[in-house]
This record gives structure tokens, sequence and C-alpha cells, in this order.
């Protein structure tokens, strides 16, 4: 006991300790997220597979939002798309807030391959079509519903067009909207996705 | 090659020939659209590569169209969908007989589900992506653009509503757009879809 590493004084450089800690909870919350999706895992039920307290959990990743975005290393943060759709000034500039947020996350190769790549095997598994599911709804459709009071379905549409654009834009790269700039692209979107806000 | 035939279960009494020569020319027509794209290959070209004469090819699939159709065991046809489109009385109806069109092959699994495998195969294989478009461009888009002097990336925008609709219904199954009727994703959509193309 007394002769644990851990005790020996002058042991030189980095304890292993937190990164090991850290990718434990990582690992048990990835396995947690694919059993019983994004609604069934929580975060007390991912400290407790690791063996450890949920307040470090909390204490390194803050909610089970935080948890699932890097043990998924999910590119997008609905927090910051929702903070920048909550940030718009009136409710008739919610079409080119959604359009111009989501174009920015698409256009940047960095961020776009990964959520192709979590789209694409969301198509073949059902497990990650679950997670997905139930992520987008409790971080994203949800909050963007109750925050501007609009019908969930009509939210759902917008973001459809969103993402059947990005498709063909930038999967299929079927022109000429492969080639479209931003701007056009939210002169083009903006205002089927406002009409979408508007009647729900 | 008669061996081959005659292993096949529940064709008896048919001379292997033509089925031999159809599925060669469907081979060699798979070979020449991953090689060259939809664009690249030729009826003529597919005809030498599997020694036949163009007219044979003819014979058994019609246009390139129909090769393509049958070697990808594509699961749309673009011809039934343009004459239902066209058979429209009026410009103000394209709207919903796009969407009633689309979610009738939608909501049937047998044509879903290949559609599906095709864009996951376009999301990870360049060459899939390439013949998809191709394809979707000179069989689809091109002809509804052309017919109704609707400018294309209109179209494609209209296209795009659909598609990224069919994601979150069919792939994500996020709720509640998962569970609507057909008539009330008519409802949802046409007028967005007439929207594009009232403004292209």
């Amino acid at each position: 006991m007394a002769a644990d590493a851990s005790t020996r004084p002058g042991r030189p450089g980095r304890r292993p300790g937190p990164t090991e800690t850290r990718e434990k909870i990582l690992d048990c919350a990835r396995r947690l997220f694919a059993e019983k999706g994004y609604d069934g895992a929580s975060l007390r039920g991912i400290a407790r597979e690791a063996g450890v307290d949920p307040a470090l959990v909390h204490h390194f990743f803050g909610t089970k939002q935080g948890v699932f975005i890097e043990a998924m290393r999910f590119p997008i943060d609905p927090q910051a798309i929702l903070s920048r759709v909550a940030g718009t000034r009136s409710r008739d500039e919610l079409g080119v807030a959604l359009a111009e947020v989501f174009l920015e996350i698409w256009e940047d190769p960095a961020r776009r391959v990964p959520v192709l790549a979590m789209l694409r095997s969301a198509m073949t598994n059902e497990q990650v079509a679950t997670m997905m599911r139930q992520f987008v709804s409790a971080a994203l459709l949800g909050p963007v519903t109750e925050a501007f009071g609009i019908a969930p379905i009509r939210v759902e549409a917008a973001v459809g067009q969103l993402i059947g654009v990005a498709m063909l834009r930038y999967v299929l790269g079927v022109e000429p909207i492969a080639s479209a700039t931003r701007q056009e692209l939210v002169e083009l979107l903006a205002p089927t996705l406002q009409r979408h806000f508007d009647e729900g």
C-alpha cells in the first residue's frame, strides 16, 4: 500500500492519472450511449460505469451534452448554434440566422466530414441513428421549438431543407448548387426557412 | 458457362444464352459507368466491352438510361416521375405533384432501401457520387428544368427539401416528422416546393 508509486516523492514527469481517467470516462460513455441511447444514459450512470464520482465527470465535461460531444467527437456544439440563433434581433431574421450558421458549419471541412461520417453510420446502424436522433432532438430541435414557439414539425422541415441541400452540394456535387456562393445559398434558402417558421 | 446458368434454381426450360449475354452486358456496364461516369459511358462503348452488337443492348434495355437503371438496380425510373410531373394540369400544381411522387417512392421500402444504400455509398465513394450526380442531372434535373423553364438551382433546392426530410423521417426517425401521415407531409412540403418553382 505504502509502496504505491504515487506516494513516492520526487517522481519526474506528468502523472498519468487525469488523462487516463478522462479517456476511461469517454470509453464508458461511448458504450452507454450506444447501449441505452442518448436519453437512456445519464451522467451518473456513466460515472458509475467508469468507477468515478459523478462530480468528476461534471468537472471534466460539464453536462451530459458535453460528455456526448467529446465521446462521439460530435463536431457541432448545439449551444453555439442556439446562442447564435437566439441572438437574432427579431423573429423575422430567424431564417437568415439559421441558414448562415448551418452554412458556416458545412463550409468548414473539419466539421463537415465528421457530420457526414455520422450521418453515414446512422444510415446502416440503428444504434447510431437512435443516439443521433435523441441527441439532436434534446439538444437542438427541442430548445429551438421552445424558445421561439414554433411547431416541431416546422423546425424539422427547415432543418430538412438544409440537410438535403448539403447532400446535393457536398456529397453528390450537383451543379449549379455545388458551386453557388455562400451568399447565394443564404438568399436561396433563408426565405424558405422563414416561411416554415412563420406558418408554424 | 452453361453449367453456371443450370445452377440457378427455378428457371426450368430456359436457354441460358440470352440471360448470360444480358448479365455480361450489365457487368460491363457497371464497370464502364464506374470508370467513366454516366456521361462518359455510351451504349456503343458498353456493347463493345461486352463483345455484342449495340442493337442487342438497345433491344434489351432501350436507352443508356435503361442500362443504368438495370445495371445499378436503380430503384427509381425518372421517366415515370417525369410523366407524372408533366401530367400536372397547371404549373401551380407542380409542388403537390412532386411531393406526392417522391413520397410514393420513399414510402415503399422496396424502393427506399436501395436509394438510401446508394446515397450511403455516394458518401464514401467518389465514383458512385459521380455516377449518381451525372445520372440524376441528365435524367431528372435537366428535363424538369427544361420542361418547366425553372432555374436549375431552384429545382435542386426543391429536391434538397425532399431529400433532407427523407433523412430525418426514414434514417434518423426524428419525431414528429417520422410519424406524420403522407397527407400531412404533402401539405407541409408542397407550398415550399411551389415557392421554389415560382421564384425560379
